[in-house]
Order: structure tokens, then sequence, then C-alpha cells
């Protein structure tokens, strides 16, 4: 998408044909960088520190990571040891590990001297893979937009998203997002409720910041306003992304996402999913007893990281030192609460005969 | 309750025995620093500045602030102006009405040079009246902790809850967190889940800070968080403060409840609501459609402030530079969602005719 009228992607291949571009992320939406990532080891803890976050971005960022690491060394072990560095560095996304393991099994099948070329082939296949598919996603879901709008009697669509799962999160469009800017670039009146996703306010810095540079009209939102907004009717549909969607439909994403589902089933607002097909576990069938969540580190509860009036960027205590925080990073929302999945093959309902319907190769699996 | 081992309370008459001294809570939990208020302006500037918040100090504090006013002139004139002007600094908290409208009914009925010593005693009465009745809440509530934990095989008992209703919000011991304290100071194992509570976080800045300073086990979570903890069982019980409750049991508290009372119902985990008799509006039967819900500014939402690594305090933006942000300040829920209200008179279910039994005088109302 574009940032100030220039098309940007949120990670591509340097002009020097072998490193790695990215937008450093944490630096958003204060500084707006590149950074160049030119080992396994740096794209590693790209992911890690969320310098590169979302899904299909991850997974991504893994697969040039592993292009970084066999430029070094192609051989058979340091192909293992770079595809378990870069799928230790996060636990919940199943993007991560369908990267790693579709570059794996191709790559270890070729001699070590062919593997540098076929590695960036790959990886920009995978990258690419997540363009079309997210656009697919846009198209699909702009549907379930045009839908809300024609409900209306005038005035905005107006869209409650959580998290970020924009082009920022993947490699350009976004999952959530896509249907979005389809239809604000279709011309239809559309407005985002952004809720702020504490603890590390990824609704503010990131989602807020690639709306405004692509021109969308949003309002920033406390995580907490959300139930409120929809119980007074301000909430058209809520839609969000998901970073791993069982075969059944539970889906697990950022923590918040499940209260949300709650208040949207309570005020009869339609509560949407989107996500690429690379995003479903089919191994996992119950979201709840079957997704390990993530616990993160109790900084990121009791401190959080802003500019300051003299554009210095700084970290400040929110509570009185010591205090014990936890820090779970998503949740699992059963399919129960999910109107409709929207993916790159079109809108089904959250359960095994929905996924079923669109994937039927899956059926046998 | 305690503050490292010395007994405090959120209001009290200076020593000179005609200020008033405030804890200036916008300072905490950085720096716990005592104010001096020693005119109605300042009083109603502490109300709107948060430096006193919470209904029951808010009520006390306005209480105050007549006397200060009658204090430099005790005509007719003034009283109303000082009333009028308490009056307006916050839309939602019915005790605000309801000190003020008690204090004036009897001071106007006495000559103007007898009101200063009347408008004192009366401010005290007020006063001891909060403290009396959080002490009582505290009493009741306790047998619903004792019941958690009857129904528990071990470990403490969690308690989740949001904002501060605690002996900060009133005069002493709190609303939500007195049955709390009565159970921890009773030797009943409690381990409570603190909301952040943003966009003001609350929760991080006074609720952690009291329960620290009391001792009370708590753990610090992001807003988010509450239904993965419920939905994992990970909560016995909620129980948070109410700043409006109406004659059928809805209440409007602090953005975000509604959301935690809807996870509480889905999981089956009981939701209580705390309040002294002053918070309920007895005019108003419909919270959702007839209280108002004050709007505050958007600087809350984009900007936080908190204390650096080098001990100082400072205010840093969360969001890009002109995002736009709604920030409503708290939301209603509805009676349905309310496992059981905690009164001074005792637990009742939260509806009309639950009220009506406690409070049998309102009935011919």
């Amino acid at each position: 998408m574009r940032i100030d009228g220039t098309p940007y992607r949120a990670i591509w291949l340097a002009e020097d044909g072998w490193s790695v571009s990215i937008i450093d992320q944490t630096r958003l939406p204060w500084d707006w960088a590149v950074a160049r990532l030119t080992t396994a080891e740096e794209a590693a803890e790209a992911i890690e520190t969320m310098r590169v976050r979302g899904a299909p971005l991850i997974g991504a960022t893994a697969a040039y990571g592993l292009c970084l690491a066999l430029r070094i060394d192609a051989s058979d072990a340091a192909l293992e040891a770079a595809h378990d560095r870069l799928l230790a560095t996060r636990p919940t996304a199943v993007n991560l590990r369908w990267a790693l393991e579709a570059m794996r099994e191709r790559l270890r099948a070729l001699p070590p001297p062919e593997r540098v070329a076929a590695s960036y082939a790959q990886a920009a296949e995978i990258a690419e893979g997540e363009v079309a598919t997210c656009r697919r996603i846009g198209e699909h879901g702009l549907a379930l937009i045009e839908e809300a709008r024609r409900g209306k009697s005038g005035g905005p669509v107006n869209i409650l998203t959580h998290c970020n799962a924009g082009w920022l999160a993947c490699v350009d469009w976004g999952t959530a997002l896509a249907p979005v800017y389809r239809a604000f670039d279709a011309g239809i009146p559309v407005h985002v409720w952004v809720d702020e996703t504490r603890p590390r306010n990824q609704g503010a810095s990131l989602t807020a910041w690639e709306l405004g540079k692509h021109g969308v009209p949003h309002t920033l939102v406390a995580d907490n306003a959300g139930g409120h907004l929809m119980q007074r009717g301000q909430v058209d549909l809520c839609i969000v992304g998901t970073d791993r969607t069982t075969r059944r439909g539970d889906v697990a994403n950022k923590i918040g996402t499940y209260l949300k589902a709650l208040a949207a089933r309570e005020a009869g607002v339609p509560f949407y999913v989107a996500l690429p097909g690379s995003t479903i576990d089919w191994t996992v069938a119950d979201g709840l007893a079957e997704i390990p969540i993530e616990e993160r580190g109790a900084a990121e509860v009791t401190h959080v990281t802003g500019r300051t009036a003299a554009g210095e960027v700084a970290t400040v205590a929110l509570a009185p030192e010591g205090t014990p925080a936890a820090n779970p990073a998503f949740d699992v929302t059963p399919a129960s609460l999910v109107t409709r999945l929207v993916t790159e093959r079109g809108i089904c309902p959250a359960s095994e005969e929905g996924l079923m319907g669109l994937y039927p190769e899956r059926a046998s699996a």
C-alpha cells in the first residue's frame, strides 16, 4: 500500500540482490525507517523483537532468513540449524512453521550448490503468494462491507478492528484490512474504529499509522471501548486477523479479540475473521484445548514506549516498581462467535464443513 | 487502609482545622504526596483533574468544597454558586449530586452565620458515613469470597477487578476492594487480577499501588487479558465498583467493565458489583437509555504518562501525531449480567425487587 503516495511492501529484496529490506515496525509510528537483514540471525532477531510481526510477514521473513543462512553455508547441517533457529522465534504463528517446512523440504532435495538460488526463488514465491492471497481476501471481504452498507440508511460503514492485520502484518494489502482498503479505493465511505491493542499498542502505532498514510478515516479507541460502541450501534461490523485457525474455525488472535467477539454477538454485530489458508492449522481441532498461548514478558504490561514532546522515544513505567504482571499475548475465539471466515478462496462459516468446502483437498488429510 | 504500615484516609481535615488534605492521585504511583485544598475552586479543580476520583470520594470532596466556599462568603448566592460550580465538575457520578444537594438543603435553612460550622460538621458526617458504608460492604462481600473459597480445592481465591474501587476511590476501605481487604486481613488467601484500565490506567497506578502498600498479592494484566483468564478458569470471581446504579440494577462503571461482565457470564464466573446506596440513582431505570456517558479528551487515549528510567514523570505519545481518538469514560453493564449487588445493607439480586428488598423506604419513591 502507499506511504505518503509511494507504494511499499513490508519486506523486499534489497538493491544488492541478496540482503533483505524490512520496515522496522518497532520504530513506528514515530520514525519510519528501512532496516537491512544480512544474516539468518538478524532475521530471527527481527522476528523475536517484533521489528517484523504478523503471521504472513513472519513467514516471509523466516523464508528469507533461510536464504541468508544458505548464502554462508549451504550444507544440510546449516539448513537444519537455520530452520530450527528461525522456528524457535515465535511459538504461536503457524505460517512460520509452514514457510520454513516448505523451504526445507524443497531445498534438502537439491545439491548444496543449487540451494542458494533456489531458496531466493522460493522465498520470493512465498512473498508473492502472500500478496496475491491478501488481494483475494480483500476482494471477497469487500462484499461484506457492501452488504453492511446496503443495511444502512446513510453514513460510513463503521468497522472495528483489533491489533494490526494490515499490510504491515503481511507483505502487502493485509488480511483484515484488505477489504477495508478495497472498499476505500472503490469509493465506499468507511470509518475504522482502531483498538489500541495493549500491551504492545499495535493498533495505535501500526493500524492508525497505515490507515492514516493511505488516507482511510479512522478513530483510535482504548481496548475497553469496543463493547460500549457496539452496544450503542456505532459498529456495523468487526473484522480481525488471526495468527492460527483450527480446522473447526476457532481462531487464536491478539489478546482481547475474544472480548470483542463476545460483545459483537451480544449486539448482533457481524464478527468476521480474515485469513490466508496458510494460517489454518489442519492438525488442530479445538483451539482452546490445543493452541499454546505465548506468555510474554511483564515489562510489556508495566512499561510503555512512546515519543516525548521533545521528539525523543522514551520508555516509561506505568505501575509501581516491582508490580507483578502477566502477559498472555493471544486468546482463542471459539468458532461459535465467528460470523464468517474470509479467505483467499472465498467466505465460509467458521466450521469444519465450511473450511472443507473451500479447501476440499484437506478432506482426506 | 495502610501505606507502609501507617493508616491513611483519602481525604481528611488538615491540622489547621479548616483546609482539606487529599492524596494527590494524579501523582501516584510515582510520587505519594498530600495536597491541600483551600478554596471551593481548588476542590472543583481537584475533582475535574482527577486528583481525587471515585464516586464516594468525589462526593466527600465536593462537600468539603462547599465548606471552603462558605468560609469566604456564607450568603445564599455564594452557596448556590459553589453548589453549581462543584456539581458541574463531573457528569456521571451520582454521589456528587447527592452530597451537594444534602448539604445545600440543610445549609439553606440556616442563617448565614451558622452555615460554616454546620457545613464542616455535615461534610465530616458524609465522609464518616462513607467509611462506615464501605466497612459494611466489606463485611457482606467477605461472605462471597468465603463461598468462592469453599468451591475450590486449594490455592488462593482469584479475584478480577477493573479500575480502582479501592480505598483511594472512597474515603477508606473501598467498595469493590473492601471485601478483598477484609478477606486478606482475615487470613483468607486471595490473589487479585488487576485490570490496567486504559486509558487512564487506574488499575496500574492506583489499584496495584494500594494493594501493594497493604500487602495483598496481585498481578497486573492488560484489559484485553480478562476474557482469556476467565476462559481458562483462572478467575474465581469478578468484583467491580460502580459510578451509578439504576433502580433496576444496571451499572455504569469505568469503560471496559461491560466486556468483563460478558466474559464472566460466558465462563460461569460470578460478577459482583459493590456499591454504597448513595450510588443508586432511583430516578433512573434503564441504564443504557438514560445514563449520559462522559466523553473525555482524545489526548488520554493518544498519550500516556509514566516515569522514565531517570525517575522523571513524562508524557509520551503512543499514536501518530494528529490521530483522531474517541474516549467514552464509562459503559453500562445491564443488570442481567450482574450476579449480585453488594451494598452496605447486604447482598441482593441486580433487579428492582432486589434493591427494593434492601431499601424498602424507596418503594414509595
